[in-house]
């Protein structure tokens, strides 16, 4: 059961570190500060976090309930991914300090081998209404959406039940057909999902 | 055109990087060391960029080519790419260590919000002889392919060029309901990308 713990909180992690990566690079190419600032809250989470872990797996080793050497892989995974979320907070910090971008540096960054975009639902779109479940479109789009504005706040790392209403900003990383199509779909343009 | 050189080597250490930590998590699951060692070669290539950055941006300052300000964002970016290449590699070692993965820290990678998935193509499949380009595998499965074995070689970060051949082997990254689709396509099951 600890062992358990241990392991979702390093996958936790895993994961709010990589969606920071992907949060922050969004932060500069679209000169958007809060999600920015959502960085260095998540930071402040995954800090908390890897001292939990180290926490639990000391006490699961003085328990006997961790091997030493399952203990030591986890303890390392834990601190790579906690590394992937300060680097994270740096590329935020560029965003913060108010630089003013380079346009060239801009473009290059969104012209990645995954396209970070932004889009606004609007009205007459097939996505209103309906839930990131019902949609799938990470499988029908190759789009993920990492962060959406939704009624007036803010969503971070949005899951299946979030629900897209008109007017939502959508900020989604994928491949560049993959842009086109969640593009068209948020315009109204089409509703072949 | 100074300039632009830069820009680019620090986009390609951004989308190496993440490669790089898409690949060191796929060793570990799939207990791979072929994939952990590429992570290391990676990391070298890295290295050798970041080098040749510093150095073109303090030359383009000297030359008035780059102003300081946007010298110091992207040695910023750039030091916080070579960073994630660092973090990836530490998980990387954990699988050229030798280190039985405990089953239990495998199975909770795999269960990230983003699978790491692996398959063989079959002869019967209809991604046979057909390049990635052509398939389109991101935007309509939104599996994005990270690793193939191709005609007896590995190939890393594979391009819209690269053609699959027949028992290849793929390891992708994507949604889940998008990793049942890849599986089926692979296996022959179905026909509709």
């Amino acid at each position: 059961m600890k062992q358990k713990t241990i392991e979702s909180k390093v996958l936790e992690i895993k994961d709010k570190s990589e969606l920071m990566v992907d949060l922050s690079y969004s932060s500069l190419i679209y000169d958007h500060t809060p999600i920015a600032k959502e960085v260095y809250e998540l930071e402040e989470v995954i800090d908390i976090l890897y001292e939990e872990i180290q926490h639990d797996i000391l006490n699961g080793v003085k328990e006997g309930a961790t091997s030493v050497e399952d203990a030591h892989v986890l303890m390392r995974l834990a601190k790579a991914g906690e590394e992937i979320a300060d680097a994270a907070l740096e590329i935020a910090d560029v965003q913060l300090r108010d630089v003013e971008l380079h346009p060239i540096v801009k473009l290059s960054i969104r012209e990645s081998d995954e396209v970070l975009t932004r889009v606004q639902v609007l009205e007459s779109s097939i996505l209103c209404n309906k839930t990131l479940g019902q949609l799938k479109l990470g499988s029908e789009t190759g789009m993920t959406v990492i962060a959406m504005r939704h009624q007036n706040h803010w969503l971070y790392g949005p899951n299946k039940n979030t629900m897209i209403d008109p007017n939502d900003i959508l900020f989604a990383k994928g491949p560049e057909d993959g842009e086109t199509h969640l593009i068209e779909l948020a315009e109204g343009k089409t509703s072949e999902i």
